[in-house]
């Protein structure tokens, strides 16, 4: 086995830092897990056992790395980590895509992923430049909803476009003409909701593109948190409301 | 003038870090502000050259303090933080109230302060123990929504609920009994959304108070990430909508 190295982009790994995370991998893409990380700390409790019997029925490769977890997670207390294999998916091309444009918190993508499943939506297109979302701060963010869901970068928004012409686009922008609700009760399906950059939003040519909406809120804040927009965008848009 | 401690809920004064929160304290709130703290680096940039307006139209001083301000924010490129005077504050009675039980991250409580202001919420109740509202982190997460806000700390739920026995309380709960929707299109007002701690939710308790209510998610989730769930709460029970 080879040595485990810090987590960069370049690799065609990642971790899964943390019970639940690690929890996640095993049981919805246990196909992608090369080995289990164990810390001699949390040998014996509940998850580390749930983890190591789920290891042994799927035949992964279990080690005690200390060291190893402590440098992937920054932390001193993190139990286990599923060493993954990246892959990139393939977006259902029926199905409502979530779009984050040059996203660049990890904390963030990571929330947004979580979110997007909890609200139903299974398929993510991120835009470079942007954060990871293999990134291990990214997964742990995420709860492991990435085991859930189909990500894929794209090189520009156009490469996403031709991909998928046929979605209607809805970019978030704090001027959009259309308030979120309006646009959502009457939206077309499969629908692509897009969310911009943290600090610049989306670039002003998004406004020629589809329908843009705004989430109502007050003058007395500048914005929302990106992380709290989407979700908003996610909520009005879910099918089930339709 | 006595020198400036690192941050510790004792003190009396706090600290917003950074260019916007900085403006915030000294736009909404300058009869709090004792001392303006700049970075060398930061001197004649735009945001800088206006804080340090206002802190002359203010007689507010202004120390450059390249020192302070990296201890302050832990950041090398933090250009400017305010120095205020923490006073708790007395929620109206008359307006919706967010109610944070136990909360327990200060990005997590600064990310909701941010969204509060955003949809319209003005008074946060944050029952003991929980982070820290005045600690930097939360001022600076909160992009200085703080400053706009009031905010008041309570031992427990009932020395809340003592204070305002007419609000109407809705825990929002994974297993609440009502979907959020149909209790917002008529809630009761003045009302208090009452969200509770990162991993551990409201106490079985709070099934017996007000009306409970749910955020429809999917199975595929354990829960949302708490800024986000109380962001759909809020949006949800926001009064414009009603």
């Amino acid at each position: 086995m080879p040595a485990l190295e810090s987590y960069r982009r370049e690799l065609d790994y990642s971790y899964a830092p943390g019970l639940f995370p690690s929890l996640e991998a095993m049981t919805k893409r246990p196909e992608l897990v090369r080995r289990l990380l164990i810390s001699s700390k949390g040998q014996g409790s509940e998850g580390v056992l749930k983890l190591e019997a789920l290891a042994a029925d799927r035949h992964i490769r279990v080690e005690i790395a200390d060291k190893a977890l402590a440098r992937i997670s920054g932390k001193e207390n993190c139990f286990a980590a599923a060493v993954f294999e990246k892959k990139p998916a393939r977006l259902d091309a029926a199905g409502d895509h979530i779009v984050l444009h040059h996203i660049s918190d990890q904390g963030n993508l990571g929330t947004i992923l979580r979110t997007a499943l909890g609200f139903g939506y299974h398929d993510i297109a991120i835009i470079r430049p942007a954060a990871d979302g293999f990134d291990p701060r990214v997964v742990r963010a995420s709860m492991g909803a990435l085991f859930s869901l189909r990500v894929r970068e794209y090189e520009d928004f156009e490469a996403y476009g031709r991909e998928f012409p046929h979605h209607a686009a809805y970019p978030f922008m704090l001027d959009g003409s259309v308030e979120m609700d309006a646009a959502a009760a009457r939206a077309a399906r499969p629908c692509a909701l897009i969310f911009g950059n943290e600090g610049a939003g989306l670039p002003p040519e998004f406004q020629r593109i589809g329908q843009p909406v705004r989430i109502p809120s007050s003058d007395e804040v500048d914005s929302l948190n990106l992380a709290v927009a989407a979700a908003i965008g996610m909520y009005g848009f879910r099918r089930e409301r339709a």
